[in-house]
């Protein structure tokens, strides 16, 4: 293994080498209290602490608008899927879905349990190589929200501009959530895994609209409405104490760096090495449209399988880990997360300029 | 604030000192990989073999036979209130449940979401001081299933014996699981969130006998059905990695310290010291029954208020942590879980002692 590693992996992911490190204080002495942060009870003074500064802080960080509640849940990304329509859609109502990759493909399956979903826009036929521009498809009135997932990591490719719609929004940003400056004032929910750019997994992010948390019936299991944790703060259970304290580090840490300004023109300098290699030579080929490229993740293809295996081989050698494309599409795929250092990516870009030379 | 704290939290709890100590190492880099274990895909060979690990101590410590599935699923015990009947009671049938506690209460609230309950015992009218002796009830025998709490944190209670019946028996064994031994091929699912004996807060383990993964409805969302974890080694979303990884590091000190049995020995050991000296004077008073006492939470009361509040300071000030007892019962609450050092028990009892003749 080489000296020093580089992380490319699509989530979990690279997180602050600081926030590593005082991670592995606190895990066996929180605050000189003799007990690590796993240790202490969710009702502690100490831990309350915790999750009240990581709240504070995504809210600064973000500009959350006081109206809205800011949660900490567990089951994923992928059980928002079903929260979502669960507490925001009823049976004969309908909601709009914008249909850009697996994830989005998973929702709908989804919110089809609970009422009706129509599918403005779908880049499945052409492979998710896109996602729509502004014109492309129109939603019907009556929705209850305009779903879309904001990042498509498996393919690569990115909404540039929200969605202008009069329906209200709900995205999955799960895999670019704090990475740019967004306007939550137009949504109506936003949820993030943590894994990607917030954290450690366990622990998923949700910021939803005061007014909507009423909408859910009473039928609904106590631990699947989201009014219930926002009623307690997101401690009506023992949430996950590590996560939660994971996130609030990495929180810290981008406030530090200069904010979500700072993550925004890092992604681009980042994303745009890689994509210049990939237009500069005929050996590499981009998977995603270039309007629709992301910044987090860069997917790409080489022009023969032995190419690609070599290709795997030889970046694995040199430190470069976890490069290895989503099993639904092969290839490459660089996840560029805001913790990743600038400088890995300009040696994987060089690395790979030389090897499109040599190959 | 003393050099050696002890720490009676109720959970999240004590964990082992050397477990903490790898965890600190490990969250840095991981398997000198270059990269934390937070920070590798859950897909990763590394993590692969983590859970295996992991999923195969329990097996070996539990003795959990081949015909049942080991889970590992987040959103808490809590969840497993809603996730037990969405999968195994049907709208028309009937499942039965002993109400022994602010847990059982909850679990028979959502389930009455989803079928008939029953519940042929309660303690709620004598304040929860104990739990059912074999005969003290009769379960329908078109029962579903058993439910039952093993060990009622909040009142210090704990079932000595597994309910007699021919119902099926499922178990939230969330505070005393892995504390003694227990023959799993009598019931057909038991589940315990991690913070107690287990590992870190985030994780819940469960345990289901393989035929009862197809008695779920297909209305059920994707993620609330055991089927889909079990198909996929709960792999099918990311999983919350530090915990699971917790998880492995604890079960690997349980086997090192002579698994079950010798859990089973220390726990009795610990209890048995604060139970003598609750019942060597009329100062401390227990609230369970002493045939339903619990091995895991030792719960009392003291004459007076003042008194109660001069022992929270004192204890405070000696180094014993997390003594107060949970907000519906007052009192004090000793939590004694597998990680939790005789030596701090020895010292609490003796403190005790003092404390009840200098008061």
């Amino acid at each position: 293994m080489p000296e020093q590693v580089y992380n490319f992996y699509a989530g979990p992911a690279v997180l602050p080498k600081q926030v590593l490190k005082q991670a592995a204080l606190d895990i066996v002495d929180f605050n000189q209290s003799g007990m690590g942060i796993i240790e202490i009870s969710h009702r502690s003074q100490a831990f309350t602490a915790v999750i009240q500064e990581t709240e504070a802080l995504i809210r600064e960080l973000l500009g959350v608008p006081g109206h809205y509640k800011v949660l900490f849940l567990q089951g994923g990304a992928s059980s928002q899927f079903f929260m979502v329509p669960m507490n925001l859609l009823q049976k004969d109502r309908v909601a709009s879905y914008l249909n850009t990759g697996v994830w989005s493909n998973k929702a709908i399956r989804e919110a089809r349990l609970f009422g009706q979903v129509e599918v403005p826009y779908s880049s499945e036929a052409t492979g998710f190589t896109r996602v729509p521009q502004h014109g492309e498809y129109t939603v019907n009135p009556k929705s209850e929200y305009l779903y879309f997932v904001s990042n498509n990591t498996v393919y690569g490719t990115q909404f540039h501009a929200m969605p202008e719609t009069d329906a209200m929004l709900v995205a999955d940003m799960s895999s670019d959530i704090l990475s740019r400056p967004v306007d939550v004032s137009r949504f109506g929910l936003i949820y993030a895994g943590a894994q990607k750019n917030i954290g450690p997994a366990g622990v998923t992010l949700v910021i939803i609209r005061e007014d909507l948390l009423e909408r859910v019936s009473e039928s609904v299991p106590t631990m699947l409405q989201y009014r219930t944790h926002a009623a307690a703060d997101s401690l009506f259970n023992t949430p996950p104490v590590f996560s939660v304290y994971g996130v609030g580090q990495v929180m810290r840490w981008l406030r530090d760096q200069g904010g979500v300004a700072a993550m925004d023109r890092l992604s681009k300098q980042r994303s745009s090495l890689l994509y210049e290699v990939i237009d500069s030579t005929d050996f590499y080929r981009g998977h995603a449209e270039k309007a629709s490229r992301s910044a987090m993740n860069v997917t790409f293809t080489l022009p023969t399988r032995e190419l690609e295996e070599k290709f795997l081989r030889e970046t694995t050698e040199q430190g470069f880990i976890g490069l290895k494309g989503h099993r639904l599409l092969g290839g490459f795929r660089a996840s560029l997360y805001n913790a990743f250092p600038l400088e890995g990516v300009a040696k994987l870009a060089e690395f790979m300029q030389a090897f499109a030379r040599k190959n």
